[in-house]
């Protein structure tokens, strides 16, 4: 029991210190580790292996669209990044910048791309000439590098993975609709997968994009009532097209520019699963996404038989889920203890008297739910165990979000719940950037998005009282 | 006709300038397109799924033998390269220095990563205590930069993307046994897959890796005689685990270093697959690796029923084969010479003739042979077309090999050799540096590497005529 006791002993629990369980659990489960570099951390094998499956789930529903992946290099030379004027206003305070290379000073300075815009341009520019180039769906998994002043792991670090998609469409309607769609795509994706429910909607102009005549973005509640957003979605119209010069010959023998858009999700959306699932024992990963989905831990296993039968019953499920034994020389309570911290969905518990009784004893990750199965129904009652701990799993996130959204009419009520109720609050607002300051300094809440969803609440906006004119999701965010 | 005279026509043929005929095939077959950064490539969708398909199998592979993938930062602080010293020595000249960030100049610079040893090394050092830790197998997934001189669309870039493996073990034999098992990976997966047959050997002093105490290689030939280095695996022995302190407790309480081992295989063996099996169509490639197998083509395809018979065949083929239409308006010899200049192994037509005989022409990409197939056996013949075409590319490529491997006893033969018979010249060596570098200043040749299978061909060094050591394959080299 002394085993047990340390690894759980070991985390913070979110109660005391929300901040700290969520270093405990990154460190603690083995997601990650920091390295030399400040600000640049180590994806280790659980963690890297949680991004590895999001790739590959994520992939497969961007090539259904049409996409296809493509390799564009890591350095930006300055002149190229300067070419856009809002984009490099953005971006340029927070880029790495080479400045020799080969034992020499460069010419020209180049900077480690911070997002890849500008060199999606320069390509298109290249190879787009009729109408018969079009649309070009192009997406790149990469690794891009923001210098920030502070850092989380998986939230905010200085070079993360991400995928960044960057499309060229003969009309605006084409665009506008792979925005919306692509949108659709990472909220379906976190939803269905990630057990993650989203808020669509739409950024107000402060706090879109660098460069984007909209930003469409999913937001997530964490435990803790925060905000994260947790993927954006750009229209640029022909705003790159112009400063690039990327331009067609359409279908009437006219020269066009091109309409573009954007979108990304990075390794930040495991942070997000961390914080929506984790408990005090761990993370807790949905069976869709969990590189290991089941864990076979024998009881008793130095008794005959017992291991033969634990990698029997691996046997059996590898056919059809991701398992594995833990047949190390720790004791059980400890496997215990470190399949909960791993937040691995399922464990199968599997000793001398269960075999006797020819059952096993499936405990749920989520519930702690303990459930016997009988050894012949193996196959089919993992998979329906798994599959309600995943819907399970999407409805109490649904749940807890639900119940920390409040409305707020007034100033007042605005202000108290920002203060005393963790979570969104729906707030009516009249579309000026001063309302928004004025909302952060009081309050340090922003404005989330504008919800595709949208509900009159009342009719002036909560900051200034002017006609309202449209409703937002505010709330303190990561 | 003129369209697809145009198409053929933009080629260099590979007897008239081979160097021209690789540069217009990648670009032809838009496998690349350069960039705005001289030296840095980009990976267009036919090239980088190439690519894709290349990491699933090897990945698999890896995967198989217990490797667990991670993800390090692409930054190496200038003190972390510099603790070993024959590593940076290797490295440092042609590094890419990070010295500003968010805006102000850094107190160390940093180096993008060339590779990554310094860092595997810095995390093991913090993760590894007990024997218990051991072996400890990651790998990465990323890009690296080089600062060439000269560069070739992936042969030679100043970032490419490629795989490194990094393991640490508890004995010396282990290491040892881990770098050869990862040789045979790569050299299996070339045969296998590529349908590259691969020399085995170990690398001379003068020719191994910064920093190792062996370097073991893959050697491929190409189609005009050069040799490539298509993938190395490298013995440290203890050597950085000295430098960077990664010491374990031994089950004899005892403090102990490490062993380590690197491999790596990156974009440059796209070069080989074009090198190796292209011609004066353009790419050819083997089936188990193309990211389409079979492009249906249909004739007359504004005829009744065509387009929807050749809709059927791609839906009946798509069960067990990466399969396409091509139904754009292109004429059929357009869409002929396309999917030649593609490399897709095998095309089906299928026109109104056709479908009257309940019929279909396959036709081979390598070998151009016209199969006409009964629609009742599709499936079964086109498996068993693909299934041939591959194991006879890979007889093709291993006969060019030996036909241009040739042995020399005396200096004038092997003088003659390298300059008169591309290819491979096998010949002994005495073992010294001296000799290595006289018959790069005499013949530009190098040594490729000793290989495993040895032959005694002399008893003396075909350079200086004192007691011969070892046979050694020499040859020019990309």
């Amino acid at each position: 029991m002394a085993q047990e006791k340390k690894l759980v002993e070991a985390i913070t629990s979110m109660e005391e210190d929300f901040a700290q369980w969520y270093t405990d659990v990154v460190k603690k489960a083995e997601l990650i580790d920091y390295s030399s570099i400040r600000g640049c951390m180590i994806l280790r094998p659980n963690g890297y292996a949680i991004w590895e499956n999001i790739q590959k789930q994520m992939d497969a529903r961007f090539k259904e669209t049409g996409v296809e992946n493509v390799y564009m290099p890591m350095f930006i030379p300055e002149s190229l990044l300067q070419k856009e004027k809002d984009h490099v206003e953005g971006f340029a305070p927070e880029v790495a910048w080479v400045t020799h290379g080969g034992g020499q000073q460069l010419q020209e300075r180049l900077c480690v791309r911070p997002t890849s815009e500008t060199l999606f341009c320069d390509l298109y520019a290249n190879i787009v000439h009729s109408y018969r180039d079009l649309p070009k769906l192009y997406n790149q998994w990469c690794s891009v590098v923001r210098w920030e002043k502070t850092t989380r792991p998986f939230l905010r670090s200085m070079e993360f993975l991400w995928q960044e998609g960057h499309t060229a469409h003969a009309t605006a309607e084409e665009a506008e609709e792979r925005t919306k769609q692509m949108l659709n795509v990472y909220a379906d994706f976190c939803e269905e997968v990630l057990a993650i429910p989203m808020i669509k909607g739409r950024k107000t102009d402060k706090e879109k994009f660098a460069g984007a005549e909209a930003t469409y973005t999913i937001e997530a509640m964490m435990h803790d009532g925060k905000a994260l957003q947790s993927g954006t979605s750009h229209n640029f119209g022909d705003g790159f097209a112009k400063a690039f010069g990327i331009q067609y010959t359409d279908k009437d023998n006219q020269l066009k520019y091109v309409h573009q858009t954007s979108w990304g999700m990075s390794t930040r959306i495991i942070g997000a699963i961390i914080m929506v699932h984790g408990d005090n024992s761990g993370l807790v990963l949905p069976p869709k996404i969990a590189p290991t989905q089941v864990m076979v831990i024998p009881i008793a296993q130095h008794k005959e038989g017992v291991l033969e039968k634990a990698y029997q019953l691996r046997d059996r499920l590898a056919a059809g889920y991701r398992v594995k034994v833990d047949d190390t020389d720790k004791s059980p309570g400890w496997k215990f203890s470190e399949q909960e911290m791993r937040g691995i969905p399922l464990r199968i518990e599997i000793g001398p008297k269960d075999i006797e009784a020819n059952q096993a004893v499936a405990v749920r990750r989520d519930t702690r739910e303990k459930i016997v199965v009988s050894l012949e129904e193996l196959e089919g009652k993992v998979g329906e165990i798994l599959e309600t701990m995943q819907a399970e799993m999407l409805e109490r996130a649904r749940a807890h979000r639900d119940a920390h959204t409040t409305t707020a009419k007034t100033y007042e009520e605005f202000q108290d719940a920002i203060a005393n109720k963790p979570g969104f609050v729906k707030a009516m607002w009249c579309g000026d950037e001063s309302c928004e300051n004025k909302i952060k300094e009081d309050t340090t809440a922003t404005s989330r998005c504008m919800p595709f969803e949208q509900e009159r609440i009342a009719e002036t906006c909560v900051c200034c009282g002017k006609p309202a004119k449209v409703m937002v999701y505010w709330g303190k965010a990561y």
